[in-house]
């Protein structure tokens, strides 16, 4: 019998539903909390795949690194949750694939992040190229306002903390698309749309979900944004621009599915497990 | 004429070397203090290729992304930057080729790093995935050491300065050898001797340096080290273990070059400036 | 009827016991979770006493500090838990007032560091200015963990955290005596015994409580140690120095006293709610 | 001879000039450079008072708590330097002194920031406890701005960064007054006017300085606010509030007195110096 371990921090209602069906699907699985057990590089592997669904960047990337050192394939890969966990990679790499993208300066200084806003005019969108949740992306409106953000960014111990990106705000009437990617095929797409009081659409922030309609060029999109991160199972966000279209935001690589599966009815986590099940037996 | 940016954070001696050279050998060379301006995610290119000579991990890695996303060569990549600046994708890629390396664990949590000491024995070498020159890099005795360097690192915000690569401690007389690899050929090796009363080799840290003998051996495991991270211009720290015979500790993706241009005599820069040339040319 | 304010983080056990005695003695009381509301500089008061029981020593410092700016007594007062939060302050006032203390010197820098490590020798205690539960306090036997505690130090970016109190490793047994006073007058004392395996003897690093006797040298120099912070109830904890005697280690200006009620049988919340009430009504 | 000690962290002009004057006025003098050398608690003293003129607050505050330790009188004492490097410190002796200030509410978590802002109304002023030149003092026009403060200082590891003091925004055409006080007398006040662009009246951030007239009122407020930390040497900054007159904003115990000097021709290092003196002899 195939075997999958699935890699936790926390088991939030999707990692038991996950849990639920990975058994169901025929799998022996075990659960391993990321941060209670050291993991051997180049150990000898216990098992076929491994699932990540921490809630840490962190603990999923060094996770699926350590599993894929044993030759043991991890849901995501290492490169994926890389790619997808650092937001200035992300661009980087839509922007080689010419994917569509809001307009975005990386500036490693302060300097730097005065003159991208020069470029870009005001208002725009300041955030760190790491981070979760909509946390610390800020819209600023004025110099006075960049300049909370710089120095409250340089006071940062972290170093990741002081890059800045910087871009147009997408006037999007505080909803955002997010459309769900499993094994190069679209899921389906939902609204998020921002509760009052808040321009941000993410659930985190109290954001409320809708289906959305799949349109071609929703799908041509959100499947492009998930290969150039070769992604297994990812969400992808996308604002409605106003000129542009479809632009991709941002890519997730250990994508909360609750809001998904509440606003479309389908059974992500019996998906998901079909395809671990197909990769463990390859 | 061929176009070259230099990145860099400080113009140090290597990197005015390195100036002279590229223009020496017919480039035409612009020169790009990474902090200073912001560059845009997919902008229209200025260059043909961007050789990263910056100090700070971070500041190579995204302005290796940046002229990348521009269609723009970059040397190093920033995959090789990623891969060698993060010391736990090192060895998980290390340990996934077969390569030698010492017995590693990665731990996420303060449990598993002392069930990885339990596993190991004392004396124990314990360092964080990021950093350079050998900071933090501890050598612990007992649980008492490993009780010290576990509180520090928790009091830290950094997330990655909390994941502990737990190692075997491998006596090597205090030296080790550092080999620089060039576009898949083994320019050299070097020992790197460690100072009177320190144990770590590094040349930051008061190390010393001789010319070491190129063995087929060392050949080989260098070039396959610079092979996994992909790199262009890399240097491989290699320990002669007592059983194990050569294992790389580390792979340096922005590499210092004065201490092997000293000991050895090569014009380091002049063979870099002649790679780039061929790649802005291709 | 006088107004009493018990200020908190999380309702220990001990905050629970201090809230029925505060009310068995006959007091209003109003709970204050510290973090929820903001509080004015200079404002009305609307309380006799503020009982100051936070786990956090900044949320304990700043709520007395507006308290006491609104013209309400505060137990401690905002200086107390200035001084004894303060490794450093403590040891400067106590050695101002001649009072015994392991021998220590501050380091602002890490060469001043090693050069308090020559004066010493080792083995040699070292910790920061701030910090509870005996976290980060270190027991360094050589020049390698030194420099292991310089480094992680230094990577901190908090100012006070590279600060370093350098001290004589004081011979103990593994045990320390904690004394306990209340508004000049020692309540009583009990040993701390370090667990198994650790030097440390603080409770929530698993030490045991026994009763201590109290000696009339025990007494006067944890009445004099709770004088030179201003202390209404602070525990003082005390080392047994094979020469010198007892030495005061540290001062505590949000005591806890659940070991010391379990060691004594002392009702401690009572005799607090007594000498607050008393407070209340002056 | 009397012998003082002039501690710092780098001979800017201002100690290179008290230095001279301190000999000018027959004192034998020391210079310490606070990070270099490690200073015993309660150890024997070699100087009579010490001059605290460092940068960075930490360290004078430490420098002078050990000489105090020692018996040796320090200026400013280590009491002082406390009280005004915390401006909740400072806001909250002010305000029990009932020495004009604007509103201020300390937060000590984001929803009391939140409620602060209800009952003050924007634009409002937040700012953390400690820091210097103005830095994180933010100009917050409405729940978006006050939402991006809370997020970064969240995000800041250091817990004092976490503590918020709410304020109104004082409307005074982004001036200032800054007076220095020294032994109970006033030398003086300047204007402090912020540069175009700038809200915030910093020589640090660009602004510059003129004579201001001393006012009965100006001196009574200033001397007042010197005496509530006790302080030796010290700058108060006030403001012109257009409906409650003078309100002191914050107090520096270490102040810097070059613009003062170039303001009003006085020899301020002469004064000190001749202060020190008298100090030394008492």
């Amino acid at each position: 019998m195939p075997r999958v371990t699935l890699v936790y921090d926390y088991l939030r209602q999707e990692e038991k539903l996950l849990l639920n069906e990975l058994r169901g699907v025929g799998l022996e699985v075990a659960t391993l909390p990321a941060t209670e057990r050291p993991l051997k590089m180049g150990g000898k592997p216990e098992t076929d795949v491994a699932v990540i669904r921490t809630t840490s960047m962190f603990n999923g990337l060094y996770a699926a690194a350590a599993f894929e050192s044993m030759g043991v394939r991890s849901v995501n890969q290492f490169r994926t949750i890389l790619y997808s966990g650092d937001k200035a990679l992300t661009y980087a790499l839509l922007a080689r694939a010419g994917i569509p993208m809001p307009e975005t300066y990386i500036a490693l200084g302060s300097r730097a992040v005065f003159e991208a806003a020069k470029l870009l005019g005001y208002p725009l969108v300041d955030k760190p190229p790491i981070g979760s949740w909509g946390r610390l992306v800020s819209l600023v409106y004025d110099d006075f306002n960049l300049v909370t953000v710089v120095e409250h960014r340089e006071a940062m111990c972290n170093r990741q903390m002081r890059i800045h990106l910087v871009q147009e705000y997408v006037e999007t009437g505080n909803r955002d698309i997010r459309c769900l990617v499993l094994g190069g095929r679209l899921l389906g797409c939902i609204y998020r749309i921002a509760r009052e009081g808040e321009w941000r659409s993410n659930v985190a922030l109290g954001g409320r979900t809708e289906v959305a309609e799949v349109t071609p060029e929703l799908e041509e999109i959100a499947l492009k944004a998930a290969a150039v991160v070769e992604g297994d199972f990812v969400s992808i966000d996308i604002f409605e621009h106003p000129e542009k279209g479809y632009v991709v935001n941002e890519v997730n690589g250990t994508p909360e599915f609750k809001g998904f599966m509440r606003a479309t009815g389908m059974n992500v986590p019996r998906l998901l497990a079909e395809y671990v099940k197909r990769l463990a037996k390859a």
